[in-house]
């Protein structure tokens, strides 16, 4: 759209007003089992046999089901026995409990941790940390102390993680040739703390934009000793422009971190300044253009 | 975008999961007042000028500007002296508080009391009915007692709806031919109890869609006793289409009515069975292609 249309009306300010809308409807239709029920029942159904099928009122879900019709989430044909609802291909495959590549347990973390999180954006940019105290009444200093704070919450958070990488791991691994590395670490746990195990390559995913620079340093100088002479590390992080005007989700990612974690996103030139501080060399970068991008570092 | 391409990476869907990101950034820019004071300034600024004009973190406020930038709502230029932020023209026309057309109030109407509401949305789902009571913990049953529980709240709700009628006003009037009618009514007020005052136009901006159909033909009939004949009544409203398949921000406004009062979005078709219960005829319906339509009947 254009600047002159814009300042007429303005598209782009409706557009972003509404975009909590469009989040919630598409996590609600997901935690109700909205497409779960569609992809079992096999055929289309109508709204009154969805709603009690999931227990809920028609009125309610009938506007459910119609904003997802509008969102191109479902489909809806009309028939004699009145409108008939059945999931998009896009659906199937993403927004079902049941499919491989399901961001299900991502959208249930997005929609009950990070929105309410969120609503403390303000305050997470006056301070300039963390909102799990506002949020959820945990002390903000420890934030996977705080993330973690239940066996449930970390399962949940654990499944997000796994949602993510079903859609973005292939182009990571995929990025640089990993066949010289035999013996992989793919690291996790209280690795600041615990001792590192000896590997080839170790793989950060998502792991450095959790913490400040100097956390990111103490925690590469170490994998960088437990490191074999040859072996590397293979960051997975999702990278902003070098100006940092960019990409536009990458921005956001970063404003997610300062109301979650420690962290932030970082830019390709950053991420290499923290390996070679760690003595890592020989860095290359890859851009995949999804979600993820990937930076290799040799020792 | 292509179905293909979106199933081997459901862009769409980290769009929508996006959503109330993108969301919160407008609305905290706005609540900080990062574009008044670019406005004031006159001139370009640096992250660290802004937050300490405005007592924010120079961390968070960095990150701030930078995701404004990604969506369009600040500019930036590199210089000898670093980044310097400045408002698009879309940010000083919308998104100041002083200028005519400001969408400021409205923003933080969203942003603090829409916002918690749809944190229910799954309840409102079930439940079909409103969420004031989850969300701020007063009673369900009288919507605009929740609504106005407060005088702040009620100017607060006030002044977001003058937001909306300064760019959506002019369409809307401008519908119909209304020159006729030289007595002309805004109906606002507590208008189920109170008596009507005699008028050739009544126009009714944004009430029906928050009644059910009973409520509306009780208003509608008490409307249609105190109007002149040869007058009539001009409802503001945002149209379904006939088969509800879109437009998709009617869709989500006609959630917005499930979360927050008794009523919903309705098609030009139902507005006009309405009209016509109550004794309007020669209806006309005009779609402005923006957020808001009018339907005109007479007496």
């Amino acid at each position: 759209m254009g600047s002159t249309e814009d300042l007429d009306y303005p598209q782009i300010i409706v557009q972003y007003s509404n975009g909590f809308l469009i989040s919630k409807v598409m996590f609600t239709a997901c935690e109700l089992g909205v497409f779960d029920l569609l992809l079992e029942s096999g055929k289309p159904l109508p709204s009154d046999a969805i709603a009690a099928g999931l227990s809920a009122s028609t009125m309610g879900m009938k506007r459910l089901l119609d904003a997802c019709v509008g969102l191109k989430l479902l489909a809806v044909e009309m028939t004699q026995e009145g409108a008939l609802y059945r999931n998009t291909e896009i659906s199937n495959v993403y927004l079902t409990k049941s499919s491989p590549k399901s961001q299900y347990h991502i959208m249930m973390y997005y929609s009950n941790t990070v929105y309410l999180c969120w609503q403390y954006l303000a305050d997470a940019v006056r301070e300039g940390r963390n909102q799990y105290e506002r949020a959820f009444g945990v002390s903000s200093k420890d934030p996977f102390g705080a993330m973690y704070r239940s066996d449930e919450e970390m399962l949940k958070f654990m499944a997000g993680q796994n949602s993510v990488w079903s859609i973005c791991g292939r182009d990571v691994l995929a990025a640089f040739d990993l066949s010289p590395f035999t013996q992989i670490c793919d690291l996790g746990g209280d690795f600041f703390n615990d001792s590192i195990p000896e590997a080839e390559l170790y793989i950060l995913s998502k792991i450095l934009h959790d913490w400040d620079d100097d956390k990111c340093k103490q925690l590469l100088a170490k994998v960088y000793k437990a490191c074999k002479p040859g072996g590397g590390v293979l960051l997975v992080e999702s990278l902003l422009n070098e100006d940092k005007s960019g990409p536009v989700e990458t921005q956001l990612y970063s404003m997610n971190m300062l109301v979650q974690t420690e962290g932030k996103e970082r830019t390709a030139a950053e991420y290499s300044k923290l390996l070679e501080a760690a003595g890592f060399g020989m860095i290359q970068v890859k851009r995949t253009g999804k979600l993820y991008d990937a930076v290799l570092g040799r020792k």
